[in-house]
């Protein structure tokens, strides 16, 4: 591995340089890193469970949009351990080769989850068309490669600067409440040899559980953690493939996965569920929550 | 209204004529209807508040790829009530213009989900690019429209009819226990005069409400059925805007909203909410549950 012999940590995530993702890359580590830009999710996780890279850096919520389905689902099909979270503040901006004015613009090209975060602003230009794009950074990339006079794409200000991109508008987001959450994850080996920046926040637990498809299942599975007064941040749930309307659950809980009290709880919930997994123990990001 | 008239009962739906969304729409309704092709899900919903349609068929989950989000956000920005709800079979085909031959396939168009549920059908073609579209049907039309010969589309065997195309290979998807589960919307006025197709299913009655952010209220509230053994189907989170990290919650339960015992689970949870709203009580659809 890189950083065995002294090298930079090699972290994969999904989109192209300049994206979201890698920016979260070097908020999360307190090391040399070398980012690993890949095309899908699963490239990402597949990277990290095969050794060719360290770790991976995932999107796993946005304060507007929710969650990040194919993140949880890789949580599961991988077996890897969260190690950090970060809040990231999303800034979009309209992103154009040298020489294009935004009267010129007809079509905006991004992800679209950031094509609906513009809405207004998209709204608020005369004859724009959105066009949806595989994510941010690489619409900025396509744009300024052809180079035609009428385009733009929304990203962040990073993928302008990779790619020699002028800003024609900044901060065009509706709604400034606009947080994704990143998870960092490597596999059980490498915690040691990953070295996470600190932050401010409470330790914080990730779970996933399945509950036979009884009443008063999931009531039950809670009650381990408010018997004991444990805070829950978040529950998802997603649908188990083959089981058609059955659902496995996900849990972040307020505490660590050492602590008696939490350990009791997980001890507990094993007794009520099919299956119980810690998807990992880290301390929780407090910015803007 | 078109209907108060005799004549037809209109229904909007996201996506081209020959959608999965139209097909529900037969299936729901027990009615002569005119179908309402819309590009976007606010489209559909703002066409049944303002009045232009008689009610809106939404997908709300499908059995493999999760919950729609756009359509659980609309069921709270607009004051519609859940009157049906159909469990429809996803079968997905490649469909192409008349002379195309499979082995002439270079580049797939569909919808993101759509492509996802093919991958492996899709990774056995050689040298073929798949590309995200908007909906599925609307691929076909785009597909057929431009006939160039080494293009194909992602859709339900529907608008390879609708729009004149060939089924190159049917049943494609990776999964066959893919149902896609579609809810029927309309107008709280409008309840008497929407005939829906009857289903064997138990009565079911979707709920959204908030809780405080403290320890043990999502329990508590969950609390308010299981202490009366009310069986949920569902539950969902999504984020509240403007409002990081903080959630709604979503919950299907088996019972009609006029049962005494389902009245005063609600009753209950009013108590231990900040909000509670009954989305509807409807007839559940038993097929593949």
């Amino acid at each position: 591995m890189s950083n065995k012999t002294g090298g930079p940590v090699k972290v994969a995530f999904q989109g192209a340089n300049g994206a979201f993702s890698e920016e979260a890359a070097r908020k999360l580590l307190d090391c040399e890193i070398e980012t690993l830009a890949c095309r899908s999710f699963e490239e990402t996780f597949s990277g990290v469970s095969s050794g060719a890279a360290d770790c991976v850096v995932a999107p796993i919520e946005n304060s507007l949009a929710g969650s990040v389905h194919k993140s949880y689902d890789l949580l599961q099909e991988h077996d890897l351990q969260i190690i950090g979270e970060l809040n990231l503040r999303i800034v979009h901006n309209l992103i154009a080769a040298k020489g294009v004015e935004l009267s010129d613009v007809r079509r905006v090209y991004s992800h679209p989850v950031a094509l609906a975060q513009c809405e207004r602003f998209l709204a608020s230009l005369s004859r724009v068309e959105a066009l949806p794009a595989y994510d941010t950074a690489g619409s900025v990339k396509m744009v300024l490669e052809t180079a035609r006079p009428d385009e733009a794409a929304i990203a962040g200000a990073e993928a302008a600067k990779v790619y020699g991109g002028v800003i024609l508008a900044e901060g065009i987001e509706d709604n400034a409440q606009n947080y994704t959450r990143f998870l960092l994850l490597t596999r059980t080996a490498r915690i040691a040899a990953i070295k996470v920046r600190p932050t401010s926040g409470p330790r914080k637990t990730s779970i996933v559980f399945r509950v036979a498809n009884r009443p008063g299942a999931l009531f039950k599975s809670l009650a381990a953690f408010a018997l004991r007064d444990i805070d829950l941040s978040k529950i998802e749930s997603r649908p188990i493939e083959g089981r058609p309307w059955e659902y496995s659950f996900y849990l972040d809980l307020i505490g660590d996965s050492n602590d008696p009290r939490v350990e009791r709880s997980l001890s507990h919930l094993e007794e009520l569920a099919e299956s119980v997994r810690v998807l990992g123990c880290y301390t929780a990001d407090d910015n803007c929550s």
